[in-house]
């Protein structure tokens, strides 16, 4: 029995049981889960007969698509037909070609002015307001470690304190945070290039709002010495800082109990640190994505991206990354990019990558595995665009390179790793104090001191592990929602987590092993 | 007034308040401390003037050396005299030249017939014997990490079942040890040479006897699928394995409740593990130099060399690598090689190496820094001499890859990187079940489930960091003790370790962070 199914009217973004079209400009819509040949469906008041069997995840043609014509999902060309495509058919790699056309394209061919927000009916939250100007969403001690070799220090350091009690008569201070790593030694020093993207990733830690005091622990006699570590580091003047080394303290007793004495001292302090209300234009939200599915780049990744926009509107800024991901639809974010010397940046990062990714044989190149095929994916440009859909749709403000500092309002990509904690603990080191992390398969993240926000891209993720995930992006497949209403509820959750409210990570107590930087030094 | 200082008569290694001469063959001694020109030093009877002020740490020409003579100290060519040195000149860069001199030589040229302690009399330890007939040290239950996105998950149960009392019931239990790491997603696959490099590490661990249990968690999603991970491997029948995923649990507080009750259940039954007499021929002592100083290749190397050169008299194996500090004296090691197939193994790890460390600008070739030069080290052969010196002087049974197991019995060389946690982490995947590390800096390091042993080259850092180092090596430079009496003590330590003796590391809690499988792959 072939049951009409009727769509829901948003053009933009249709969610029915059925069918998610995501563009108006679209000739294919997303079948949500498998729909029998011979279904009959009402698309915007038209009738589409399902010719074919449409696996959940798999494109379905909405109209005749002509030998040669682009395939558009999200608006955007993702292949072209390789041969006449009638109504109703399934449109997979079995009938669409993939072909270079000119991507790179020119800065800002798709610039539009953003619809912002007039300044007195901006969003706020509540925040720790340092005395640089910057603003925390959480009030951490943080330890650094210049080395692997004082992890076990810092960590003891930590717990200690943790296991204490102590931080009970000081409810303002969020916890001690020991941020370890496996370098700082065994790798070439001054100069390469590896070397310096950890000391910039931990000096961006050490920035960071969220913390209100850093001691930064080390052993004595690492490559990565406390002195050049800190030199040039201009913290806020309200900030504590100290550092000392395993081996000047005379080993690890002596250590563990001068960090604990030095943290206490320093515990009534920062209890003082009150929340004031504070604009949202203040908010650096971090997007990423991991343990991708079907779902992440129709749900989640575009309802990220509206509250992005929204967040954007208001003056805020919001960062992703993901080069390896992001490959092949890189000309969807230079069309978006405010300058040449912007877009330019993008692309001289593509091709770093291109050349990087040769050391070990691999390939940034990456077309859909037989399972993204199996899943529905038809090209590389589908993929990636899912990637980007997280991006929103406001123009691209600023490139930088990972774990610099965020400084433009507005969208910004930073060049990273897809690999989950080497992406966020590039961007928290930017400076992010929210992130937002979608996931399809259920991840499990958290980013000391960063709060990460968890966003399920389907309705049985959601359900399966309501202990992890803290929005059920699944509610815009099932058609409860809109895009748009999804991403006003990420938006109001983004800024109420800045204010304090707790996530399903920070409950869990995620967020202490996943400092990852990312690792670019030959290990000698 | 200059009086004359005596030499200690042992002709191998004299040392005294002011001269140490590593071998008879020498024609250099290196000065403990400095010594004023016009000092009269009686070595070996006769008198030594010293014409100028030689620093701690650097050389002085026990009799003339004719100009293109070779230079010798470990008995060993460590370069050529530049023009003629007097008897009691300072030797250094200044008149002593490196020039290539053919090195990778024959295998086998310096074999010695190893002088095996008769059966009936070699030494024990009390020692786990498992079913498969490997014998631990230790008694731990291991919860090893497919990847980074399952580490915080580990670590809580981990800590839930440390810290909840319940092991007060089982004594024979050591512990619970959750090993997490940065890799296992965001890399290549099957094929890629690091991801193969990662497996292998976890097999090690997995296989290693003194864990006599193991969980393998898992996120679910991960490049590093656990069903891959533990195809082929073939644990001793009497060690419980069972792996879960976050994602198949259905979130982290379901995970960790079901780790801790699988863990628990198993207690008691690994409470029964006894210790029983096994010979020290079943041990691999693992050895380690991290945070050296200018007595590090003059006491604890070689005195750890001693003690390596008795276990094996005793039928037991030793370990070294740090590949990146041996070279340029790895013609010592092929020269003392059974095999021409493991002398040519090992200079294809050197030919690799040479390779590997041009991808980010780096170089193997550690001529000796300025810092190495004010210390006294004059040419790459003096500097590498010294690390080389822990291997003892018996023959090189085997070379094997990072983390790959230990079979020989005898010398084996593994190839690693120099920094600590890496070397170490592969030779304790390889089986080691001692570790034994000379620092003249003072590190701080432990590898669970292996105890490591902390020997300090010198009596201040001894003295300064009590807490942390277990023997004294200082006490050959204070000429105290002759090297083959320290090694004889280390010897006798590495078996009271093995039975069950605490080190400073285990008492301090070393050993949960120090886990850094050697990261090859390109992070994606
Ligand atoms: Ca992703
Ligand atoms: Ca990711
Ligand atoms: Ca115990
Ligand atoms: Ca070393
Ligand atoms: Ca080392």
């Amino acid at each position: 029995m072939n049951t009409p199914i009727e769509l829901i009217a948003n053009p933009r973004l249709a969610a029915d049981m059925g069918l998610l079209v995501l563009h108006p400009e679209d000739n294919v819509g997303t079948a949500l889960g498998a729909i029998r040949a011979g279904t009959s469906l009402s698309v915007n008041g038209g009738e589409l007969l399902c010719a074919d069997e449409i696996p959940g995840g798999h494109k379905v043609a909405l109209r005749t698509i002509e030998a040669d014509e682009p395939v558009r999902k999200y608006g955007q060309i993702i292949g072209f037909a390789g041969r006449l495509i009638s109504k109703g058919e399934h449109v997979h790699v079995h009938n669409v070609a993939y072909r270079e056309f000119d991507r790179a394209g020119q800065a800002g061919t798709a610039l539009r002015e953003t619809d912002f927000v007039p300044e007195d009916q901006r969003a706020t939250f509540q925040g720790y307001r340092r005395s640089n100007g910057s603003v925390g969403t959480r009030n951490y001690i943080g330890i650094l470690t210049s080395v692997n070799c004082s992890a076990t220090a810092a960590k003891l350091i930590a717990s200690r304190i943790e296991n204490s009690g102590v931080l009970d008569q000081y409810p303002n201070v969020d916890g001690v945070v020991a941020l370890t790593h496996s370098s700082g030694c065994g790798t070439g020093g001054d100069g390469n290039y590896g070397f310096e993207v950890l000391r910039r990733t931990l000096h961006g830690y050490a920035n960071h709002p969220n913390f209100a005091s850093i001691l930064v622990l080390g052993l004595g006699c690492e490559v990565n010495q406390i002195a050049g570590l800190t030199t040039g580091w201009s913290l806020s003047p309200d900030k504590s800082i100290s550092s000392m080394t395993i081996q000047a303290q005379g080993g690890t007793k002596a250590t563990v109990a001068e960090g604990v004495r030095r943290i206490e001292e320093l515990l009534p302090e920062i209890n003082k640190s009150q929340r004031t209300t504070v604009p949202a234009s203040e908010l650096i939200l971090a997007m990423e994505c991991g343990g991708s599915d079907a779902f992440s780049g129709v749900t989640a990744n575009p309802a990220l991206g509206a509250a992005a926009d929204l967040l954007i509107r208001h003056g805020g800024t919001a960062v992703f990354g993901e080069t390896t991901e992001i490959y092949g639809a890189e000309h969807l974010l230079t069309s978006r990019a405010e300058s040449q010397y912007t877009a330019d940046k993008l692309m001289e990062r593509i091709r770093w990558w291109e050349q990087h990714v040769t050391q070990d044989g691999s390939s940034i190149n990456n077309n859909p595995s037989p399972g993204n095929k199996a899943g529905g994916l038809t090209t590389i440009l589908e993929k990636s665009l899912g990637a980007v859909a997280k991006g929103g749709t406001t123009n691209l403000v600023d490139v930088v390179e990972y774990a610099e500092p965020i400084t433009a309002h507005g969208l910004v990509f930073m060049d990273t790793p897809g690999y989950d904690p080497v992406n966020a603990t590039g961007m928290v080191a930017g400076g992010a104090q929210v992130l937002a992390f979608t996931t399809g398969r259920g991840s499990a993240f958290g980013c000391k001191p960063t709060p990460s926000i968890k966003l399920a891209t389907n309705t049985p993720l959601y359900e399966r592990m309501r202990d992890d995930m803290d929005v059920n992006c699944g509610a815009v497949a099932d058609g409860q929602l809109t895009i748009e209403e999804m991403g006003q509820q990420i938006f109001d959750l983004i800024l109420a987590v800045a204010s304090g409210q707790e996530t399903k990570s920070e409950e869990l107590g995620y967020g202490d092993n996943e400092f990852v930087p990312w690792q670019l030094s030959t290990v000698l």
